[in-house]
């Protein structure tokens, strides 16, 4: 999927859409490394969560998210969510559509994954939809069958970092991030993958209860990362006098998601936020 | 609101929709004091939880749900959704169907809940979108000038019930019924409206937690006994010979949405289940 970034781009912003602020933490990537990029961002924060619905469900929102950013002159389109990337491989959403630049989560966090691990032993945790499609276990499979993949669904993290819950001493943050990943560090894995996008909230009491061994895998990050790769390689990269344009969309109101733009985002970004209509 | 269950009441099924599957709490109920009716059950999975949304969203679903009953046979109709309940105060949500018989859980709830308190504090927990609408504190003091209303929004409970977390002993059940209480109990309430029709499930941990002296009030329980006391009054009621149909909606995946009816029901119950969609 990453690959086709190596197609031919055009000029134009970097699309990215999430179920509904999780993306955020991969727009905060995409800031630090590439400060002169245009951004347009949708949230669809009126149907949010995704990860808790079923696989045809999931691939209906996502063809009306494709439809409302194809009228956007956007250059790539990054699926800042790993719920919808886990279905991508299965559902063919970008089918009859016009973006031809794009890419999921799955296969960037996965290859980071691969080179990452030395027993290999890796952790997967994301929502029960993406562990549901055993798209991780299938990405690393196929390019190394050697390794044993382990996965877990973590329902609860999706709201709880929705509503702050995320600092290392925040009871909940604890109980459930022991709840989820115990059965992953009794397996022994060296690396975990934070399958969803929100994930990367919880970073600092993950990282303290798997302890210093263990190699975390931002799947936004490592996606941003391979965008910021792909650009530069194509000599796609704005330059440095663009002042960049960033543009956030939800389709719930604008009031609500304000609240936690600057959460995920990690600080306040000069931006403009609209609420739009998918249907 | 409820007084128009002493209109006109045809015969058919007793109509009731929710956001997802907090509604059939009331189901449960409307089963244990009327076990001859029919009962038509929606719950509006692909889109829950509506309570953290805006009101014109919620405004914007719950017409799609009432279109959806508009189609069947009700003789009257339940919105078994805290949340959708706080919106038809200020939004015209039944205006042009051809839906005359219906109530929400609110005034039931706070009619039941002024009768309760003997010291004049009444302490309501409930989504974000009820909360910010003040319609508890409203319906309270137009009848109860006297009597004060202390409220919280606890936005974690429906995520925190729809994945089994609500037992006693449990300890994110513990910690967040502790964190969202704590202030009604500093206050002193004698009467608790649980204003949501998921929060029965954590009753157990809530009377352990605000102890003895204080009455918990259901909005699904005193919703379900006033229809029946309604029904009853206008000899409406099914026969006892009548044998009960019971049909459940959802509109995300049958298969997600049955693991779901066993814990909110109570137990095995005699139903068919359907997915539907609202577009």
């Amino acid at each position: 999927m990453i690959d086709t970034l190596y197609g031919s781009i055009s000029d134009g912003a970097i699309g990215v859409f999430d179920s509904g602020v999780g993306g955020l933490t991969c727009v905060k990537e995409l800031i630090r490394l590439m400060p002169n990029e245009d951004i347009i961002y949708l949230g669809d924060t009126a149907r949010v969560p995704y990860g808790t619905r079923s696989r045809a469900t999931i691939a209906r929102y996502a063809r009306q998210d494709i439809a409302f950013m194809e009228k956007h002159n956007v250059k790539l389109l990054l699926v800042a969510c790993g719920t919808v990337s886990s279905v991508m491989a299965s559902e063919p959403i970008f089918e009859g559509t016009n973006i031809t630049c794009y890419s999921g989560v799955i296969i960037p966090a996965a290859d980071a994954a691969c080179e990452a691990t030395r027993n290999k032993k890796i952790g997967v945790i994301a929502t029960p939809a993406t562990i549901r499609s055993g798209c991780y276990e299938y990405e690393i499979n196929r390019q190394r069958p050697d390794i044993s993949v382990y996965s877990k669904a973590c329902p609860l993290l999706v709201p709880l970092a929705e509503n702050g819950y995320t600092a290392p001493g925040c009871q909940p943050a604890e109980f459930f991030v022991r709840e989820y990943l115990s059965p992953l560090k009794e397996q022994g894995v060296d690396t975990l993958i934070m399958g969803c996008t929100h994930y990367p909230l919880f970073e600092d009491v993950m990282r303290e209860f798997m302890g210093e061994g263990v190699t975390l895998i931002s799947s936004s990050g490592v996606t941003a990362q391979q965008t910021y790769d792909a650009l530069k390689a194509q000599k796609a990269l704005k330059p440095a006098s663009h002042k960049a344009k960033i543009e956030l969309f939800c389709t719930d109101s604008v009031q609500l998601f304000k609240e936690n733009v600057t959460r995920f985002v990690g600080g306040d970004i000069d931006c403009e936020i609209s609420q739009c209509s998918l249907s």
